[in-house]
């Protein structure tokens, strides 16, 4: 018979058990962080209909979209991204109670060139508030961002806050015409990263003139908060957000897609990595289902840079291997039944994850080994000594440390440890 | 401009938050099963080259695959189910530790004739451990499937036990050839639901002699645990599973695919809806991929029939549609500052998921009908008079009560109903 080659899809991932943790434990937290908000779960299937992706995306989204045709001929697609679901949802249910705050975490497609930190299959995690212009909503999403930054364990981040009604009227003030505003507006998001003058140089070759662009560098240097703005930050003061954590930044752009007033973006400093989570308002996007504009605002925050960072920067030294906190072993056949019965003990009693080496036979070394590979913190063993006088022997692999205590004393040494 | 017909592919779901709060409770409540025996959590790609898919199912599965090419011509396809990832995982990563225990929990799809209670996208919960032929790994899934649904809440329900070889064998003592196999293992299969007379006219149909058949219903009769099972037996009994919830049951077949030795599934009787799980020992998979057999056993736990029965039949009457405690109201516009500041102090220091309502000019009216649609339990009021004793008002709506408390009682207050 012909061998199947075991091989996963190029920008596809596997994740081991070791990853699994980061990953559940970067969702649990940010899952604790979106409900204490009110914000509640919502899943939208991996397929929709071709036409529901396409809705709000321009030709470069379209070229790395998974479309294909279904058995029945259905032109579908891959999930690409999860506002346009979020979108497609509020059209569809149209007693869902307002305001709506949603969160959402799944996988989404993308056929990207891979490259290091760039995935055809990554999770997305949004949060999303429907039905509401007010600044209190869009001021939430800041905050949102900031205390899960906070409870993932940065520590110096910035977020940087505009507007795009900010970012219209300057276009229109420095007299930029409708064809140019959308390259001036990339060229302005470079400012920061390429300087004045790269953005000048940019500009020239779009065939702005120079004098426009000073106008432009004036208009910037002179922009505040618009009187929008200028309530979210207010609002920000008052949840006691620090003042440190959130920026004006009139250059910030993101995008051209489909925000229609305030944006914003974190970027992480410490350790130095970039951007973690963007967002903003987009009151425009569910009326292309419905032909009713409703408004929203939200961020979405991405796990896999997340957890890249998390593991390069090891920001979790104490974050285990495995889940598994102990391990039984079987000293031989015939002290099976004692085995069984002390990992079962362990689970209901002691609620510890504890597995039991499912072979009588092995060498005690093996299991020892095994154990060891694993990171599994705490061996146990049970052989004629230990039944004899009723105890048990507990190896501390970690610490290379062991004990011998009476089996009612094993509550007390794991309450200890816990 | 043409609007964009929001609707959703047949089969396919959306899960709106009152059922994504069901979902996330089995979830967690498998895990927390799954993870106290030592399984870890393992994930992989949705997309799978359509080789890896195709390697161990029949054509029946090939009609029901979404296969595609993807945009660098790759045959690819939609996961199908979960085993095969694993298989292909085990072979693919020679390193990982043996014996390899773990729990997979994602999305499958099937292009399945939709209909009640079958979807196109569906969950599946496996459990599987890799690397040993010991009994003690079948008895310890079967316990673990015990446990799962009783930590689900079901009363009544029956693990049905049997084994491969026991079938294989008696085939082979009934005489009957090897291309009638598989249509007598399908009519055996059926014998509790359509009698003994039911399945002996298949048999007749399919072309066996009623001698021949005669001495099938002998031999299954006869039929008792082999030595494996019989270890198996004795280790759920040293394990303390009670054994009204697992029984010998010689006419489980189990499909036809690739199990070698003891199958096992579960049938639930209290609220009578048939199966939930259903797994046994797959030792011939993995070869396929590595040339060489490693041996392996599990179960598949269906999510979507325990969210739909535990719905129909209201068996977690106490579960809230909401994950929201509290609805921080606010009361006109110059006291948003002070429902602010009680939102905030309910998440930080109280630690009730607390939304606030995100617009000041809304009615109070409005706001509190929006918590009652909404299924949020507490609603909390602060306007002039509380604000001059600086007290809050507290609505518990399902009891139809509210009371007046200080504002330093209201960790006490939530305390006491947490």
């Amino acid at each position: 018979m012909t061998k199947i080659q075991p091989q996963i899809l190029k920008g596809f991932r596997d994740f081991l058990p070791d990853q699994m943790v980061i990953r559940q434990k970067v969702i649990d937290i940010l899952r604790g962080v979106f409900e204490s908000y009110g914000y509640e779960p919502l899943e939208t299937p991996a397929l929709e209909y071709a036409e529901t992706l396409l809705g709000k995306s321009g030709k470069e989204a379209e070229k790395l979209m998974y479309l294909f045709k279904d058995s029945g001929g259905r032109a579908v697609g891959l999930r690409y991204e999860l506002t346009v679901s979020l979108a497609r949802v509020m059209a569809q249910y149209s007693n869902l109670p307002l305001p709506f705050r949603r969160y959402q975490m799944q996988p989404v497609w993308r056929a990207e060139k891979p490259q290091r930190g760039r995935y055809r299959e990554f999770w997305q995690c949004d949060v999303d508030i429907i039905g509401t212009t007010s600044p209190l909503a869009d001021a939430e999403i800041i905050e949102i961002a900031y205390r899960s930054l906070i409870a993932l364990g940065f520590k110096k981040f910035l977020i940087k806050i505009n507007s795009r009604e900010i970012l219209f009227k300057l276009l229109e003030e420095a007299g930029i015409l409708q064809e140019k505003q959308a390259s001036t507006l990339i060229a302005i998001d470079k400012l920061e990263r390429i300087g004045q003058e790269g953005v000048a140089k940019e500009l020239v070759a779009k065939g702005l003139t120079n004098q426009t662009i000073a106008k432009i560098f004036t208009l910037i240097n002179q922009t505040k908060p618009d009187e929008t703005l200028k309530q979210v930050f207010r609002i920000l003061q008052l949840n006691k957000v620090p003042s440190e954590y959130y920026q004006f930044t009139p250059t910030l752009v993101r995008g051209l897609e489909y925000y229609t007033g305030p944006i914003f973006e974190s970027f992480v400093y410490e350790p130095k990595i970039g951007s973690l989570c963007g967002g903003g308002r987009w009151d425009k996007l569910i009326g292309k289902f419905t032909g009713k504009d409703l408004p929203a605002t939200g961020i979405t925050v991405g796990l896999e840079r997340i957890v890249d960072v998390i593991k390069e920067l090891n920001l979790w030294p104490d974050i285990k291997p495995t889940k598994t906190q102990v391990l039984v072993t079987i000293f031989s056949p015939e002290y099976l039944e004692k085995s069984i019965k002390v990992a079962s003990l362990l689970r209901s009693r002691i609620k510890v994850n504890t597995e039991l080496y499912p072979d009588p036979e092995a060498k005690l070394d093996k299991q020892l080994k095994y154990a060891d590979k694993k990171g599994i913190p705490w061996v146990v063993i049970i052989g004629p000594e230990e039944v004899n006088n009723n105890s048990l022997t507990i190896k501390d692999l970690k610490n290379r440390k062991q004990e011998s205590i009476s089996q009612n004393k094993l509550q007390t040494y794991f309450n200890q440890l816990k």
